[in-house]
């Protein structure tokens, strides 16, 4: 190829543009001579701290400045943190996308519902099949993961061949569709391959991930031990395989199926068109033909098994669902463990569940989609790479991975932890972080895209904690005279009802120090009201050890 | 006794009067004839949701409407869910609190710092004493737990015996005193028990819950594996036995211990000046003076484990604390697990300390203080009560203990999972809740107790998510003629570099709307702020899909 004529002995660069201090923005560059292609395009969710923010979508500013070398996008598969942030960042960034049919089926729903379907290209891609895009070839390879049609890449280089795992787990006897193909894994590897980025996520935890399968047979002993109720499940929209192996037992036990949750909807319908899920006949219902069968004739999947507050499921442990209420007999199975920041609001569900009298089953009726620790180093050995470049997971997941490296004998030349923004340059001689690309979070708050920043999160996080004080005044325009005020209000402080004589003493306070300013010729505004802003929030802390945030507004007539 | 002949025939009054809905907040009142016995005085801790709130404490209107028959308080150990609300409840219910010796130590430390020290009766209890107090008689037993000196309560009254655990676990080789007095278990049980109030917080893990001293065992491995690292360990501030057991290690490996967090530093000194904790000499340092030892000579005790914002192993992690910096050869032990909710933070902190090369311990260097499933059936077994009370925990754990009473032979008539404010009335013929009687979160906000409401929550969430704009005119007196204005500020909505069209937008809004009531003499200012609000939430909510709290204010010249 002409290109990779032009550029031999330059280096591959690999560069993570999000993902590391953020997690779940999975987005990774890989750069050689005029080619960049970016393997998945992941939002995260916004950190506690974040108030109001919806969701959190990389910075790829070096994308756009580079935007003629942008060749294409490679997706591995359908979660939100590899695919969230498409529909944003492609609006600037019009390339293909390639992915498996499944994914882009996902992404394609997404695109539609940003109005983005006709403007984006998208490519479906077989296992197997490979892409030439640039300097660069792309292979998709089967894995197993807890959503169909996952794919690793093999991205071959002029600077060498690059696995890139995406999110994987080993499952020998999946639900849907074929094993992973360690056969290839370990074809590529013979050959020789430069770097390993493998997912790091379960590499805290010792043996090997259990099939999905397993989770069939959990299902029906529970369907088995609870013929005389109706049956709740709870669990991820995405996992088509465990919808399927709910369904299966449903139609086992002569049961009905309704689907409650507005994204659990969206994927069965995309899956079943697919043809991803097969579906019994008759076997599902609409959640408002549940009274027409008998509770034990029926099962509800339903989305909510992480607790999220609006979710179907938190919505009928509060009684706020409009068509479905908790009954003293249901037996309600969370087929979910609680992603790490979420066990608070998953317990809190639970206890309202059990307040209702209901049954619920909340532990060992689910399986991860990661690798574990003797699957990582299964991946390893097949691969064999030269390097390890843990990805996927919080910092102290990939120090797990490199302790793994370690043990299979890597030294730590031959490891590498990228943090965002870092530019790897790596070839055979050697790999090396030469540089850093700008990274960062953009914050995507109702419509907006990036206008709220630290400032105004700093107000809300004021604003938040203790209120918010106005005080207004009229001043006459020339001769600065008060007009009228200062009066207050407060929202978020303390409620009126009991504050009354602590407002009126803090008038008292305030026109204090408007008399100040009169006596003293102090009459530029700026000055005015850091007076009032100092000596208001002295009274305040004085008086109630809170700093709620002062705001003056002075009007002249 | 006089009062018992009186009320012959009288039922037994158990009322929680928190710390079911609202985790932590133990209280329960014993009431029989003219006697009330209130056991524990607990806080707990805000939920998210309650922006701004320091603590929860409990309303106890009950208990001040019955002041006068309210003997007094007996407290099962000093965790701050047991004892963190006395210095409030007592001072409207000035009666005498009993505990045992460290347990009144610790309450005098916090009654010193609220200045009601010497405005309450404080009366130490050793174990096997029985204190008669009205119709009942109480008696302390030895149990163990995460701090030492723990009891739990008989409490003999007319109507039969309750045996109040408090929070415990089974530990036949405790660090420091006697194992639980299993053998008074027995013989009270021998003689009859009407109800047992059982610790929930472990019961739904099956097993034994292991012996502190195991701990002692992984930390002197942890020492002799990083002889040449500097060693921080955070734990509990409360846990005497832990900390014990590091300055023991410490001894043993010839090491020097400094203490660093407030908490840490207080307990410590209660602890070791009531004898609790024995320091070989001259092991302690200060913070200052750790530069005058190689690093793998020292180890520093601190607070943070739960990833606390504030506390010292976050300030280090965060490259905040003024005294220690972490360094990348530390060993960094998490002595503790996650208590729910924690989760996220601790694993912040712990991405945090690896990002700064420090290697971080965090499995496996703990034990619990509470009974699992094998020990709650076997103080059950000593105790066989009538009935079976779970308390303590979450509203699953309560749940989770009533089936462990079921499996062992109590019907569903003998097991009772009260709510708060629940009367239960128990005799040995029977146990029924007749009532309910007042109880409720008051939320201490800096100074402020129960100053902050719904209204003031309500308002504080609004502003956190979307922000405040506020809407400033002044009219002319008597005319209603617009004199200044509408001026418009916001806070935490959007950053103002980006937002001047949208303001200058919203302006144009804001005057079509004055027009619109100048044309419609609509003069009432109610009227006008409505109609502000209105025109600017919908252009607001049409351009950026956010609701910002909006406050509209009139002023009159």
């Amino acid at each position: 190829m002409k290109t990779e004529q032009q550029n031999i002995g330059q280096k591959l660069k690999i560069i993570p543009l999000g993902g590391l201090e953020q997690i779940g923005m999975n987005i990774t560059a890989f750069e050689y001579g005029d080619s960049i292609i970016v393997v998945d395009c992941g939002l995260s969710f916004p950190e506690d701290d974040m108030l109001g923010i919806d969701l959190v979508i990389p910075d790829v500013t070096y994308l756009k400045e580079n935007l003629d070398r942008v060749k294409g996008f490679f997706i591995t598969h359908g979660h939100e943190d590899h695919i969230g942030a498409i529909p944003y960042v492609l609006r600037d960034i019009n390339v293909p996308i390639y992915a498996t049919k499944l994914t882009i089926g996902i992404i394609e729903h997404k695109l539609k519902e940003h109005d983005m379907l006709a403007k984006t290209k998208r490519k479906v891609v077989r296992y197997g099949q490979h892409i030439n895009l640039g300097c660069f070839r792309v292979e998709f390879i089967k894995t197993n993961h807890s959503i169909q049609d996952a794919a690793a890449l093999a991205i071959y280089s002029p600077a060498g061949t690059i696995v890139h795992t995406g999110d994987f787990k080993v499952d020998y006897t999946p639900v849907f569709g074929d094993a992973i193909d360690l056969q290839r894994f370990g074809e590529i590897g013979k050959k020789g391959v430069l770097a390993l980025l493998c997912d790091s996520t379960n590499a805290e935890r010792p043996g090997f991930t259990m099939s999905e399968k397993t989770v069939g047979k959990t299902l029906d002993n529970i369907f088995a031990d609870h013929k005389n109720t109706r049956i709740i499940i709870a669990t991820f929209a995405s996992n088509v395989d465990r919808v399927q192996q709910i369904i299966n037992s449903a139609d086992k036990f002569g049961r009905k199926v309704a689907i409650e949750g507005r994204s659990m909807v969206n994927i069965i319908s995309i899956a079943s068109e697919l043809g991803y899920l097969s579906l019994p006949d008759n076997i599902l219902i609409d959640v408002e033909q549940l009274r027409n069968y008998p509770d034990e004739q029926t099962v509800i999947i339903t989305t909510g098994s992480q607790g999220e507050s609006m979710a179907a499921l938190s919505r009928m442990a509060s009684g706020m669902h409009r068509k479905i209420s908790i009954k003293p007999n249901d037996t309600i199975i969370f087929s979910s463990n609680p992603i790490p920041g979420n066990e608070k609001s998953v317990t809190g569900v639970i206890n309202e569940l059990m307040l209702k009298g209901a049954d619920v089953i909340f532990q060992d009726v689910h399986v991860s989609g990661h690798a574990c620790q003797e699957d990582i180093k299964l991946i390893y050995s097949l691969v064999n790479p030269k390097y390890s470049i843990p990805v996927h997971g919080e910092y102290k997941h990939l120090v797990a991975q490199a302790k793994i490296a370690a043990e299979l004998g890597y030294d730590s030349e031959h490891i590498k932890i990228l943090s965002s923004g870092d530019v790897l340059e790596i070839d055979e001689n050697g790999a090396e972080v030469t540089g850093q690309v700008q990274v960062g979070n953009i914050l995507v708050d109702g419509l907006g895209v990036g206008d709220v920043g630290n400032i105004v999160l700093r107000d809300r996080q004021r604003l938040a904690e203790d209120g918010i004080i106005v005080v207004v005044m009229t001043l006459e325009s020339g001769s600065g005279q008060l007009l009228a005020g200062p009066d207050i209000v407060s929202r978020g402080f303390v409620y009126v009802r009991n504050s009354e004589s602590l407002m009126d003493e803090a008038k008292t306070v305030l026109n204090a120090t408007m008399d100040y300013c009169m006596d003293h010729n102090i009459t530029d505004w700026g000055r005015i009201k850091t007076e009032i802003k100092d000596a208001l929030s002295d009274f305040v802390w004085k008086e109630t050890k809170r700093r709620p945030m002062i705001m003056p507004i002075i009007m002249e007539v």
